[in-house]
């Protein structure tokens, strides 16, 4: 299990990156079949942000950010920096300086399980961030981790070359063998939203409210009653 | 315990459950005796809003949204949803296109004690959500539960037809029953903080600093000191 | 371990106070040995603020807000109110009308261990305030505490008269004998700061990937992988 | 909503309490419909306790035991005390002390949505206890509350006279009403699962794993794959 | 992204096994880099056992224990069941009946990122469980999950095949392809542990108190100071 | 801020020790007025244990015990090796190695804002421990801290040369100019108690519920109805 940086990974087309991007994070982690969300904890640290971008993976050992640096040295422009800990942190582990510097080699985004720091300076900058907290708690650069291996960040498996997606919804990891066929599956799914969103804005009824599934429901049950509950 | 549907749930005039909303959170939970208040890990999509209605109550399983679809089936403009879950979860039960039908049929708001989703969306629709937690992580259509019975969300008791205030400071349910009696408690405290805000504004003292609270301080054995502390 | 108000407690030159808000609390943090800083759990209830001044410090029994009260009474201008409890709580133990007289009495700001209430209102008169939560539980004013005791403020030790920092980065605890020594560290952090600062903007190297430390990660084992990761 | 004290509230025949202890939780819940159970943070203090009996309920601010020592007066012989508080708390609300008074009062044994102290004398004394946590910080008795009116507690509604049952697993509340109907149901599934136990010390198969059940999930799409997985 | 049941995993020689399971989790877990260690919420259900077997992966949605009745029919003697919800659930997704039909069928022990029930009869059976929670919060058949796919388990990345090692510390997670590799490290470390136990057991000093490390701690700036503290 | 080992803390006589351990926690609590106590998240490995010692204090970074083996160094027999954290962690700072190393030392007791592993050999020697984590990940040796400066260690200020006393019920803090003051209002309070404790056990009234405190009630409002509740 030694520390390796490795330096190059799979790509992923720019335009299939974008369409993932822009169909978000709810309507791509239904076309996986509701797995590879990271856990709710994962909050933006600006409101409204939509990323997407090829995983650089990094592995650190709890309060050392050593490994982020190492990282941005192996970025090509549109990655996404993905940073796990070996244990629970909150640490700030990139503030506006690491920031600076992906911002300058075109880094689209940072998914951090772990904390950030500077956070009106990012801001300022509209740098996206994905985060589990937000603390000045400043890290060493003392122990050695590796950058992409594969790791697991917010509760989700990222293998390097990943899609990562994420917005106001959350961070979803696409792999990357899969992509084109979750953009597919994404899209038309999208589409079939949007003839329901026309009968939700008649008033219905819902999906789940359809004839067929109120007579699945009342096979299964469910009773209606008329007057006010007498129910425990 | 038969999984139920219950169509008809008491109602309060409109003017009073206005009378509610305007006075809010704070001020009606305090005329309630301290009592009703939601968990304070129910936040709003959406700051600055203030929503009352009547609740109608959806008691689902964990990561399964049917019965919110069902319940979209027995509201009145005006209502409130109510959704609690008969384990913790954070899944996504909520998302646009919900919030479209719940728009489309005049629904007032949405309590959730579980995920939200799409909220770029919602917030976009200004539609008013109270929630534990933002996530895309999707729900089933596979188990029924029951509209309209008692529940308890986030930590309060709530029965179907009780007036659910929610505004920045969280959410308080007011039995059906008391409603109008609350909303007169609560606006003698108003009109008595008004008096107090005053007496604030010119620099106090605070109540609990008046002469006969510092009284009181001193017999329970309050010593002040006019130097440095030197106290462990 | 009688219960005491204190009224008297070290005072910062302003000049001092207003350098160390300037800085800010990461830049702070980072001068004073990374030590001092309160939980991340500590949020500002209003995004951009920053903040400064001298400890005056409360001891609460949990659901209890009587000792805020008190302490406003040995507030002096530019003063921060920073409340603990004896024990963990989430109560509301500020709401608008004690804000009213903070302002009055021209209070720099509130750090609450607690919960804090009526944040709408808050929020319309700009008064700076930190806590952990927000909840329309209120409180009671029953049972006596101590002011200007040393207290554990989330986490961190607050002597009377030290100078609290807080921005969106969270809340530091700089002790009042150290405040010019860690004013001139900070300063020298920050200058130094600005130098890095234009290397990232150029490309970096980032420090921890500056050629001596990758040295001394080859050292350490760190080896680079110049195909995919076959990495387990 | 005045702070009371119920001295009479509903009885259930001791057999019937009886025959619910001796079922255990988690029958009693699936019985229930899975509803009413307890957050799995109550945890009993001593392993292997099976305890069953008529609810009296407590409702205190936090901080503060006062009702408890109330509640003690009108509680009869094979009582079970429920004690919640007005908002979140751990602190050790009852001692050696109290349970020396109800062990003296025959009480059958403890709900406590709040902190439990002395220990090891409670363990001693082999007195049954459910709390959320172990803390040895004392409270007050400052402000009133009441005892046998309707409370939530640890997330479960409890009116006063449901039958509360307790062991390893949790603590279920099984409202008064329908205690008889419940042991019935309850006992039905105890002899299913007898016939279940047997088939599964066969080796099987599991329910979900019976042939129409195998059927229904290859309907819903489940593929059996002879070799390594190469799923993504 | 389709639901499978993967019959076919890779195996471990039992000796192997039967090695890690003795070196024990911290050790292994050295040994590994200190990587593959689920989350400290993963506890044992009995104290002392010491357990490892092959991973058999369950994937299952929350609230819903279907998938584990399918395992169950695709595990071999000494397998170990590792069950992964794709989001947090505390539900009770094993009671004694599944149990006792893994104790059939010689299932090692169960590694559940999820809830238990019936944990007196557990007990009893003497059958090992590591679980993050006791509830007993039944669960549901109605919706498909996989069997033998990777998971992410309580932060731990698991591929069928792995060996799991379980014991009083955690569960760590060994990838099948370095299963020997790990053993022999783990051993070597153990060896070379015994060594420091002896000078430990003799006083000391510890490995980080000799003379080389209190050389780079002072080069590092460590200072001794001979008086009380005078240190803020 | 330099990184110091302090070698000389205050001490106090055995018998001052013996005797707070011997009174408990829960009781010495009390007598300090409610405050000195460590978060409720601090649980002994060990149930029964009842310890107490002199503090001798570690400041560690997160992930980094180091500065644990040093402080070995400059204990004396009977002391109790406290460590904090300067960011929050569960990772296993001190393993069953350190523990031989401290009972070699005569070291009386650990209290660790931290995890603990090689729980099975820890237990097996019955040193005690208190910690809020049992983890067995490890930690390295790379960034000096400092011994025997003030710390924050689980929500409670701890001095070097304090008296900490841990059973059951959790750890406090018992500072080392007032340990004498403090043993004889415990005692004072356990003489009380013991009246308390015989009126108990004939049935009460708790101190809660007698005639003076019922009278006090009342006037606060407490009504006591005869039938059953019909309060909402």
């Amino acid at each position: 299990m030694k520390n390796v940086v490795v330096r190059h990974i799979p790509s992923t087309p720019p335009e299939l990156v974008e369409k993932l991007r822009s169909l978000g994070v709810a309507t791509v982690h239904e076309a996986m079949g509701r797995i590879g969300l990271m856990r709710p904890v994962m909050r933006p640290l600006i409101e409204g942000m939509q990323m997407a971008g090829r995983a650089v993976t990094v592995l650190s050992t709890p309060g050392d950010n050593w490994m982020i640096h190492v990282a941005c040295e192996v970025c090509s422009p549109g990655d996404v920096l993905v940073v796990a800990a070996t244990s629970e942190t909150t640490d700030g582990m990139v503030g506006d300086l690491l920031v600076t510097l992906m911002r300058a080699k075109q880094i689209s985004g940072l998914i951090l399980d772990a904390g950030c720091r500077d956070v009106r300076q990012i801001r300022a900058m509209k740098f996206p961030v994905w985060s589990k907290a937000i603390s000045a708690q400043g890290t060493v650069k003392a122990t050695p981790g590796s950058v992409n291996v594969p790791v697991v960040c917010a509760g989700a498996s990222v293998t390097p070359g990943d899609i990562i997606v994420a917005d106001d919804d959350g961070v979803v990891v696409v792999p990357h063998g899969v992509a084109a066929e979750i953009a597919i599956a994404a899209q038309q799914r999208c589409d079939r939203e949007e003839v329901a969103r026309l009968r939700m804005a008649s008033g219905g009824p819902a999906l789940g409210a359809s004839a067929p599934m109120l007579q699945r429901l009342a096979e299964m049950g469910l009773v209606w009653i008329d007057k006010d509950a007498i129910v425990e």
